[in-house]
């Protein structure tokens, strides 16, 4: 994006711009280190106070990282890529989506996870979206998934308690073939599933939880999974930090005769 | 998402919690006013700081609004689904989506757009999707969206210059049937894209265009359309405020004979 530079834009900010583009167009690298407060007042002449600024909005945007006293960096950023689609569909159907999996693959990091199984009242967006009653429990997966020791996200997949009380499901263990093959084997086999996804800012508890540092959005998404009936077995929500993840789709024009 | 609360937490936070649980569980309702600073005190029993300091987390999730003098409130959000799937599907195709579709109608809302038209140098991460050499023109066509008057959204469309020069994607107004259909007419059709979507902090100068205030993070989404041969001929860039638009998507199960 370029950014519109009008001369009325106070000194703090064009100097920003100045990084920020230094940043977008690759001459600072990621990790490299940023010119130090001292440098950039002689180049500017401009007051401490004018270079802490400019810095400060590149921290609150997530672009840099302030470690005293050795200085500023350029945040590095390596995302994972979240592929929902790979839930009904184990292999991307388009040469596009080949390349740009294999180009952000996460081959040779360590994966691992933590699980924690919990019968709970569900929250209020989990409840109406799975159509329980106040007050009906529901079965809860949580899962903090790690890579190379780092946390990457938070996923807590809800389930009817009816429908998974005797299954895997209820064991704090991972399930080779998913949860969603075990809801099949008990008769109920999702066909479809919504995906809606919102940006925000973590919570406490999520930036405590993921590590997060400032000007860290999160990506929260929610997927619905739906039996060929409409009736809904399963809702995951997945806390995705910005600097760790792209979510990708890959979308196919229907054919005509699919579209009567 | 249940908070977890710990005697250790320090006193702001925990005020933090309590009036994040009373927004989320709907006690503080779209738009309420929250407790002044004065009646925070007393119900705490704290000084003013820890008072301003838990109001503070608030505004920086953005789930309040600063408004002095009148006090804090509650944020309104009333999302627009954004639905890149109806570019190639004007009709959902599942129960569920039209339900969720009927939910976040923006039904009754003015809509208004922008449009401006340049052939510039692209931006490195457009340059590298369309696959053309540096130095290489395109074509843009950039729009503001406006709902009653605000703007929700920026959609920026990169096309090959040498494709779009003397059609109609060059005049700054409206194609009703669509900058795509157009390039079909070209005898450009598009038949997959690549959708990927990042979670960022807004640039100051999106923040500026379009009108956002702290704590809100933008959904930064990447279009990228080929035709059957493979080739790149669109790559749309749609920057969507977090406050103000919630990103959908219906999966379903591949039926086994696409498998193959």
């Amino acid at each position: 994006m370029a950014v519109t530079r009008l001369g009325r834009n106070p000194m703090y900010q064009q100097i920003a711009d100045a990084l920020r583009e230094q940043i977008a167009d690759g001459r600072l690298a990621p990790e490299a280190k940023l010119p130090t407060e001292a440098e950039l007042r002689a180049e500017y002449d401009v007051s401490r106070e004018t270079v802490r600024k400019a810095l400060g909005v590149l921290v609150n945007e997530g672009l840099v990282i302030s470690a005293r006293p050795q200085g500023h960096f350029v945040r590095k950023r390596q995302p994972m890529v979240f592929r929902p689609q790979a839930e009904f569909r184990k292999r991307p159907y388009s040469p596009e989506m080949d390349a740009f999996m294999t180009e952000y693959s996460a081959e040779g990091r360590e994966p691992r996870q933590e699980i924690e199984v919990a019968i709970v009242e569900p929250p209020e967006e989990v409840a109406k979206r799975l159509q329980v009653e106040a007050g009906e429990l529901v079965a809860v997966r949580k899962r903090v998934r790690y890579l190379d020791g780092e946390p990457f996200n938070i996923n807590d997949s809800y389930f009817p308690l009816g429908i998974v009380r005797d299954s895997e499901v209820m064991r704090p263990e991972d399930i080779g073939r998913g949860a969603n093959e075990v809801l099949a084997e008990l008769g109920y086999r999702q066909v479809r599933a919504l995906d809606e996804l919102y940006f925000r800012m973590p919570t406490p508890d999520q930036a405590h939880r993921l590590d997060l540092g400032p000007g860290t959005p999160i990506g929260y998404h929610i997927a619905t999974g739906y039996t060929s009936e409409g009736k809904p077995v399963r809702v995951a929500i997945t806390v995705l930090p910005g600097d760790r993840h792209v979510v990708s789709y890959e979308r196919h024009r229907d054919v005509p005769s699919e579209e009567a």
